[in-house]
């Protein structure tokens, strides 16, 4: 690629970022369309939209919006994810000043007197003619600002070094002050006088069978009472809900049917007709075939059957269909807290306790799930992954060949007559390949989210966490260190044979001067492109107004179409570390990639602030648990920094690379130093927190009802008789 | 060598047992030694010696004694040792049988239909002829029953290789029923009714710094009965003791004088000199010179000086010199007991909580390290712990070296006319380095207590568990390790070189077999010599009779000379260890040594059980805390077992040897299966245990006097004085 094309994708990029925010200044203006860009807002009952019409006016909202603001709208974790944001930002902007205003640096830092710019070293140094440039001589223009334009053994690498360990030095302080900071909010949070039901209740598993002729109920019961004789409140045996679930949702399908039934009667009443067409259906198949009935009636009839059908059920299900996990509730936060610390039993694989999470994000199909079943299933989906992770492109091939026309013809001969038709058959054969690359990789995230989901994890935000950090290892591995590599590799390959640290750095070093440009533009692709549609919407927007139009007939139905989901952290946090990545590893080998990076974490604040407070809803609060996970791969990310700089500089022929190796054991204390420190509180509750007064006298009954599963809850069925059941 | 010089060797050691204990028998009779046999019974005020002459009574005795006598007279800690013997006979005996005697094996074990027994299988292989056995033709009537003496790629390897899985399978069996009946013993013993002055409260270190205006006591009594409204009872600042530690010293120092110059005095007064003779001293330098004054006159003065200045500083520390940390008191044991193990501050690294070791055993100049002090110097006494334990022939080179006769000549000149008389010289010259090496290795145990104890270790407890598991590191790889390879390594020195696990292996492999006799001798020697001296008790007895009389002239200075001290586990644990370790290696490739491991394990049991019972005050109850220690080990001798079998069946060319790598990785897993179920309950208390009633409602006000140090408490400074200061 050369600078012209460079500029060219910059601009095309820019430009259509351009567009979509000018769309999105114009659509968001539109009465029509604020389900779709204010929907955190009409949620929490607020005006959907500010009355200025100037397109810059969201900006102003997102700069002026404070973290109190964003934890009140969007919880915890948003405002965390958004330190996140900060720090990435602080250390992009913190070492683009420094390699772009050296005197700025040196202003900041008088001890260190004289920390050379690293820009004017290596275009000034002429030693290397033009024609020996790293990336093969296609686009010297951006090679003058690299490190590859510096002569081997040069002393002008002294700056460079130098710059290694600014940069390493500027992330310690910035992330030290983040988990600091994160710390903070997470404190408060917890120490928040409001009444949160998660606070007042724990989560045990792994109880041991109960003694004859006592139930769990009483068993459990029984155990707690003994040991916090004054604290303890109830208990609530987890259950089997598979059966009374799939009623429930029956009853509901129908009970939402009838209500569309009601509302489509109610339009075809028009004057002309006025008692109207009572819509008729058939009961087989899809729909399709079977009687033709009326539908309010059949959905009536149904859901008189299915009530009777569903209270039976719920009876059994709570007296015999317990498992051996409970919820246990505590009239006071401490005891809560403290019980999900404490050591209940002599053995460690039962009576488990931990914190429970919120009602709503709930997995109770993994609540009973044995201790030893998890951990083997935990190694189990760990090594799954790994090898996801390493021989990723096997199942890819798998499908590639699975995927063939001839193939898929002979699995479906209905397609026959479609594949015939030239023109169509040149273009399945093109792309059908790619098409099965672009889908498994659309579908990994889910893919990742349902193993981690195998482990037995009780929390979805549990999952997120856990989907997340492999999603990061993922994209690390294939995109940055896979594309990195895929040209050094294949022509190195009995090199690699003798694998060591640092053989691998040495590939790094030769791998990664040459791709700069390619992650330049894909960097600058990822948020102009990327942000642009996000703040823009316009795939969301198009769907609700199709659903609108065509499918929604009632209310809820419309609600349920602008419903804007969540932030999806396990996507979204591993794609801002792979971009925190690249930029960090580029830092001194290309400082030019430091402006896009700034550029990319700062859009990503403002946009992704705009769409904290108005569109997304969060789905779950976890309080900052996310951060421990962020911050050790963002770590990761530093040591192989680190190390890359280690093989860049070995194969400049530069002396005093070894000097380079205390960095990596200071990462080392760095990483222990913040998990002794720090990582404990997120882990569990600190007491200190939750020892303070409540704003009022918690109802421990509604944390207790608030808890029961939508499926099992009654009005009939009242909370002694679901108790004592 | 030899066959002959063995049996040699073997019958000294057995008839200088046959003499020690009958020595035993003759001494222990005599009333006058009653101190020295039975100071444990005499200590506890029951009867010291039982009536019978009958010189095996002791061997019923300890037989019939059930674990609960050995609870109630010697603690938990002793029962767990006890538990450690047993298991490690267990194992012994067990493989004897196995060994010696198949049909019962194959009884016992009816699933494994053929367990061949190997010593037939080595015996009738005569393929190898007598010149070529293992031990170089010097001791061959042993080898014949030792692997050495099959084939290579012999088909009959399979036998021993079976005979490996067996092992192992033993081990783990036994393994894991002994931990579960410890965690019992333990659990026990934690439900106790009785009330112990440890379980009601918690050692509080890394304090932050109080507010102004505020003293730590109130900023301590404010955190806790925040955080505890209810069960807090009150706190105990540690403060520096030092200097009310030297006064108070200094102060005991001259009662003792004055008790033994009044009982002098009082002896003096015969029915001829009624009026005695009043001892006298000088009070120079080692009462050598100074002035001579009446010592009951000098003590008296001297003692109401200090009383005076003792009440003075025990004022000026309470208020002055308060540390950053406390014990923290609780009016019930779960409270207590769930405090230890909550998180209380947010950063993991203020107000760390933990178990209040028993009173006895505090470490208190430790108490107040701060957390990163104490992670600091944890790791530097590791490092140096691990370069001596692989470097430990370097500084003794250097003693050697520093001990010539002529370098201390040098030094030390008024030993010159004495070094000059030709026999004596001869005799120093030839000794001095082995003395040096004897010193060191006696003071080793103390060195390495007094390193884990610079680790700011809070307990003696703890700190004899550090030191026991690494002086075992350190005879495991010294003597046996050491003694296995030295003529190895030194042959193959070049091939050590490229050292991976498998050379590891094979040097182990092939080192083993050619010492076989001489770890039968050692264990031999052990458990015959060793056991004998300890069971005659004959140097305590000689040390106590010349001290009581030249030495001791009041009640006090008897019961002192007298006194048994404790098992002293820290240099017991790793001996026994490393002979189950030496047992376990060879347990296959010389199955001969099981009949001696079985003896000295047996015997063991036997005589440490009479002094468990008659002998041994234990110094602190740590309620079994030692037994996750001794687990660990015995798991690494078992994985360094099955490391060595691999060695030696890849040399003995046998096809199938990766056989046994499954072996390695289900120790593994077993070593983690066992941590995950028990270990949590001997790194904490579990809450159910502790819930159960009291035999009295405890007094907390004596549970918190108890912790008050000698040096501190005083009639005068009644306990609210002490608390309010």
């Amino acid at each position: 690629m050369d600078f012209a094309s460079f500029l060219t994708s910059l601009g095309t990029s820019l430009i259509i970022f351009v567009i979509l925010m000018l769309l999105f200044t114009w659509l968001s203006g539109k009465p029509g369309n604020h389900e779709i860009y204010f929907p955190n807002r009409i949620f929490k009952g607020m005006e959907p939209s500010s009355r200025t019409r100037n397109p810059i006016s969201w900006i102003k909202e997102a700069v002026s919006s404070s973290e109190n603001d964003i934890i009140a709208v969007s919880g915890v974790d948003t405002a965390v994810y958004f330190c996140q944001e900060i720090i990435f930002n602080a250390t992009a902007n913190l070492l683009m000043l420094m390699f772009f205003f050296p005197a700025f640096s040196m202003m900041v830092l008088a001890g260190i007197v004289l920390l050379p710019s690293l820009l004017p070293l290596s275009i000034t140094d002429h030693s290397i003619t033009q024609n020996n440039t790293t990336s093969n001589g296609t686009f010297s223009e951006l090679d003058k600002f690299s490190m590859g334009h510096i002569e081997q053994k040069s002393p002008r690498l002294w700056g460079h070094l130098i710059a290694v360990y600014w940069v390493s030095l500027v992330t310690y302080f910035l992330l030290w002050k983040a988990y600091k900071h994160v710390s903070e909010i997470r404190a408060t949070a917890l120490m928040s006088s409001e009444v949160r039901a998660e606070q007042f209740a724990v989560l045990v598993r792994d109880i041991p069978p109960p003694l004859e002729g006592e139930t769990r109920k009483e068993q459990v019961n029984s155990y707690f009472k003994a040991i916090y004789p004054d604290t303890f409140y109830r208990s609530m045996v987890v259950t089997d809900n598979t059966k009374v679930n799939k009623i429930w949702e029956e009853l509901e399908g129908y009970r939402k049917k009838l209500v569309r039934a009601e509302t489509v009667y109610a339009q075809s009443k028009t004057i002309d007709k006025p008692e109207g067409i009572r819509p008729m259906n058939r009961i087989g198949f899809l729909g399709l075939c079977g009687k033709n009935v009326d539908t309010i009636e059949h959905c009536n009839e149904k859901i008189n059957g299915l009530i009777t059908k569903l209270e039976t059920e719920q009876k059994v299900t709570l007296r015999d269909k317990q498992l051996s996990s409970a919820l246990v509730f505590f009239s006071s936060r401490v005891a809560a807290a403290s019980a999900a610390q404490n050591l209940h039993a002599r053995m460690v694989d039962t009576w488990t306790v931990e914190d429970a999470p919120e009602p709503r994000q709930l997995i109770w199909s993994n609540l009973s799930l044995q201790f030893y079943m998890r951990e083997v299933r935990k190694y189990i989906v760990y090594i799954t992954v790994a090898l996801m992770v390493v021989f990723y492109m096997i199942p890819i091939t798998m499908i590639s060949a699975f995927t063939t026309l001839g193939k898929l013809v002979k699995l479906m001969p209905f397609i026959k007559p479609v594949v015939n038709i030239a023109p169509i058959r040149t273009v399945l054969e093109a792309y059908l390949p790619q098409l099965a690359l672009i889908i498994f990789l659309a579908l990994l995230p889910k893919l990742l989210m349902f193993l981690t989901k195998l482990e037995g994890i009780p929390s979805e935000s549990h999952a997120v966490r856990g989907a997340s950090g492999k999603y990061f290892y993922f994209v690390v591995f294939n995109v940055f260190i896979g594309v990195t590599l895929s040209g050094t590799l294949f022509g190195n390959f009995k090199d690699l044979e003798k694998s060591s640290l640092t053989k691998i750095a040495d590939l790094l070093g030769k791998g990664l001067p040459d791709n700069a440009t390619f992650f330049l533009t894909y960097v600058a692709l990822k948020f102009f492109v990327g942000y642009g549609l996000e703040l823009s919407r316009l795939i969301p927007l198009i769907i609700f107004h199709l659903k609108k139009k065509y499918l929604c007939k009632t209310e809820a139905e419309v609600k349920e179409a602008w419903a804007p989901g969540d932030f999806g952290y396990a996507t979204r946090v591993p794609g801002d570390l792979l971009i925190l990545t690249i930029t960090l590893c580029y830092s001194v080998i290309a400082p030019l990639i430091l402006p896009f990076g700034a550029v990319y974490f700062g859009l990503g604040w403002l946009v992704l602030r705009n769409q904290a407070l108005k569109v997304y809803v969060p789905s779950f609060e976890s309080y900052g648990r996310m951060w421990p996970h962020m911050h050790a791969r963002f770590l990761a990310a530093l040591v192989l920094y680190q190390v890359t700089m280690i093989g860049y500089f070995t194969l400049k022929l530069f002396y005093f690379t070894p000097l380079l190796f205390p960095l990596l054991i200071f990462s080392l204390i760095f990483a222990v130093v913040c998990k002794k420190k720090f990582y404990g509180f997120f882990e569990h509750t600190a007491l200190e927190v939750v020892c303070h007064e409540l704003k009022e006298s918690p109802n421990v009954e509604r944390v207790y009802r608030s808890f029961v599963p939508p499926s099992l809850s009654s009005d009939k069925l009242d909370g002694d008789h679901y108790g004592d059941a």
